[in-house]
């Protein structure tokens, strides 16, 4: 059971894949695409929607999970959520894999146990649960391995 | 000079085509698409945005034009335009065409002469612009040629 965890975004998006096999889970990669400022808005998102589907294609995940967002700082920064969001359920329905939401404090508790937990506290956690040297880089890809390991733990098989 | 005007949406989109020839404007094709309601979420985007890279491939626009937004009920309606924004965006940016916005008062300004028209006057000037037998339904369409309409004026070839 491959999981593709994404953090979406117009200028940076992260991802992280991770394999739930039994009670172990693998790392299999996570790293995160920006755009170029020279890029207009519309080739940033096609920068970030061809990643996403290189990721896909290479390891072909069974699911994918994104955060949920419920407020922003205004309508403008709502939409331009909206518009890196669009592209990522695109990308799912594209490759056939289902794509889940989950409320920022359902992945909190999820993996820190605590809805409330600072983004460093999930950060820390992702470390030590995924067994690795140090806290995933850049934050985006912390961030989405959070939302994988979140799934991971919603799943019964 | 063809040019590709779109009325984006998560459920619905609407689109029409036009070509400017001098001071002429012909109307090639309008219409929208629909998604299915037993469709989810990432489904309906896939199926609009299949919908308008066929529009695209079909009429090879050179430009394409969209509604600028501003303002919404709320952050979950925003971010839900943003949704079907993004979508639109990634086929210009696939297809390799200019994508303009322009805010609603713009376009009723250019389509009625008054930036505060009612849509009502705005789909009836599109029937006269266009010489159209009648008002082009859905009123998605009839959006999407508006913004079309809005976009010819501002190019200066």
């Amino acid at each position: 059971m491959k999981i593709l965890g994404i953090d979406p975004g117009t200028q940076v998006a992260g991802f992280g894949v991770i394999e739930k096999s039994g009670s172990k889970i693998l790392t299999l990669e996570y790293g995160s695409v920006k755009a170029e400022k020279k890029q207009t808005f519309a080739q940033r998102l096609h920068t970030i929607h061809a990643k996403i589907m290189d990721v896909i294609s290479k390891h072909q995940p069974d699911e994918i999970a994104i955060e949920e967002v419920f407020y922003s700082k205004n309508v403008k920064s709502a939409i331009r959520i909206g518009e890196g969001r669009g592209i990522i359920f695109l990308c799912a329905a594209m490759a056939n894999i289902p794509i889940t939401e989950y409320a920022a404090t359902v992945i909190k508790k999820a993996v820190v146990g605590n809805g409330n937990a600072q983004k460093e506290q999930v950060q820390a956690m992702v470390k030590i649960i995924l067994s690795l040297p140090e806290i995933p880089e850049p934050k985006d890809a912390s961030d989405a391995l959070a939302i994988a390991i979140c799934h991971s733990h919603n799943l019964r098989y």
